[in-house]
């Protein structure tokens, strides 16, 4: 039992610290590896899971990427994401839960002036027991929706 | 000196935990008031500060509102701002720093499908030595922008 109220136990799943290695790619970057922390926890009697993420590059360490937002239930096997990162990116998601498959795909993403043209991202979860893997794909810089990381992470 | 890299230095004043009271209201809401922690940290060699947010009801101490976000260096006098919302909002904000003031102006709000409709807001902070106060304005509901929060923080 976790503090999430009844009618959002289906984000139960998510709650943990997770780490692991992650893969990057996309048709306008060099291939890299990463190591990742991901953590999704509760807020007494509030719907939603607080979202972090910060990820370090394989070989040397050094920061990579991290990013935060919130993952808000909002009907039986249907959810919502919010996303900010600091390169000037904000996401909003509509998504499903399925067999342990959280499938969100962007309704918007939004970026400052200064920031890299992203106009779309899907992103897909698979709890299975304590392993979690996911697959991000995005749409930017006018590739259309192209696979960009994959990662398996074991919660700890 | 903190772990900004030097072209980022103007973002120091805002480094810490901040605590302290603030007062909420809006034309469509009753007003309340709120205990308040706000977090700006930095990430070795990276060029912004990691925001986290979290107030309670003054009253009672339960969990009111959280959110996250970003604040980015981008030139000098110039920062931009993420924003994400567990109640389904995210904001991108393009701001000006002048005398210890931090003046944002979102780009664009937007909302997931369930979230209330917020169009616009300003974010306004204040730093003075240890003390930090911050007006927010928003534009919500069918309302024009008009003040929605002010608080006033102190360094711990």
């Amino acid at each position: 039992m976790s503090d999430l109220p009844p009618e959002s136990a289906q984000l139960e799943p998510l709650i943990g610290t997770w780490k692991g290695r992650g893969h990057g790619d996309y048709p306008t970057i060099e291939p890299f590896d990463y190591l990742e922390e991901v953590s999704f926890s509760t807020i007494p009697t509030k719907p939603f899971l607080v979202y972090t993420q910060k990820t370090q590059r394989a070989e040397t360490g050094a920061p990579l990427h991290t990013e935060a937002g919130y993952v808000r239930s909002v009907g039986p096997g249907r959810v919502e994401l919010t996303i900010a990162q600091p390169t000037g990116i904000v996401e909003i998601h509509s998504g499903t839960i399925e067999d342990g498959v959280f499938a969100f795909v962007s309704d918007r993403v939004v970026t400052t002036p200064t920031a890299v043209d992203v106009s779309g991202c899907t992103r897909t979860l698979t709890i299975s027991g304590d392993e979690l893997t996911y697959v991000l794909a995005m749409e930017a810089v006018g590739e259309p929706l192209t696979k960009h990381l994959t990662a398996r992470l074991v919660r700890s």
